[in-house]
């Protein structure tokens, strides 16, 4: 019997609820309502995009009034999957594995740092933040004992595909690569790339034409 | 007149040249030409979308031998205006600051650090790198003086918003924004937002559904 109400949101709309949840977390707790026309200009787009992105949730808003502001939020971060922390490892204790041990953020996004790993031993033991550098031996065990799901890795590019898999072969679902390095894997893993230089790049392009 | 071959490239095909490049100059030195099917693989894409992104470059590859891959590299690096070194500089010499200013990848991906900026005077005239922090006051003088178009805001939240105004106001016009707020800014500025608890949460999503 197939699902009601069980709607397949488009990657592009999944990308931008965290915007969402932003703008209107950024909002002064007074804002009881948001307009589609409020939110579509604090996110940079235009409202129809907005309206039809929340479409997706089943939010429609009331015309004349706008959404439920607390509502939404509550709607995009069940969406998302944020109403209990995620655990989530850091391999790589490098200068972005330390700025991301560091990155306050986090914990209000809905993120805990579980642990942090390295495989040089000059490193193991040293304390980041709050965390202390364990060595990159020890994870497959405490991923499975802890059932971690998702892992972020700062590795230089020629260890992030054997990191990858080690990762993987100890139950991680879902990773965030920094190293600028395509990662090959399997069916059923989620694994999204943020290179620093590629973002620049994507800028130089529209600069490169308003020159 | 309307100019022959000036083709617009989606957006969302220029957030993949960068993959690309990665991908054609990972192989090896003696690898002459690559399929789209080899590129799809190395890009975990399907070969028909490399082969329409590729064509808006003006390149269609032969049947049966696909694309000289050296060519295909210095068509990607002149569409993304990659044939100089920009010069940018990044402001917030913070845990992520300090990371970027460290990042080995910038030279190589077509950047170079013109200046690091931080308005704390406890942090003006300490080394990051082989750089050394300036005080922001100086940033606007200096921008104009070079002729620097790209800047990253590596400050927190509630500063990005402030910095991005006077990075503007100096001439600034492409802007690579780490500080978890959303910035307004003006027609004719490119403002792309890297948040690296919201790359968390669009894993975060497609984590819920696999649970």
């Amino acid at each position: 019997m197939p699902l009601v109400n069980h709607v397949t949101i488009p990657k592009a709309t999944v990308a931008r609820l965290p915007l969402y949840l932003q703008c209107l977390q950024s909002m002064a707790d007074a804002e009881i309502t948001v307009s589609s026309e409020t939110l579509a200009q604090l996110a940079n787009l235009n409202p129809a995009k907005v309206r039809k992105d929340l479409s997706y949730l089943g939010s429609h808003g009331v015309r004349g009034v706008g959404y439920d502001r607390l509502h939404l939020c509550l709607q995009i971060k069940r969406e998302l999957g944020l109403v209990e922390a995620w655990p989530v490892v850091i391999v790589g204790v490098g200068n972005l594995g330390s700025a991301l041990a560091n990155y306050g953020g986090f914990g209000a996004a809905g993120f805990s740092i579980a642990g942090i790993y390295d495989a040089d031993p000059k490193k193991v033991g040293t304390v980041v933040d709050e965390h202390v550098v364990q060595s990159f031996d020890e994870l497959p065990a405490d991923v499975r004992r802890k059932k971690i799901a998702m892992a972020i890795i700062t590795t230089p590019a020629g260890a992030a595909q054997e990191v990858a898999d080690v990762l993987i072969a100890a139950g991680i679902t879902s990773i965030l690569n920094f190293a600028p390095a395509v990662l090959q894997t399997p069916e059923g893993v989620e694994c999204r790339h943020v290179d620093l230089a590629t973002e620049l790049q994507i800028l130089s392009y529209y600069q490169a034409r308003q020159a």
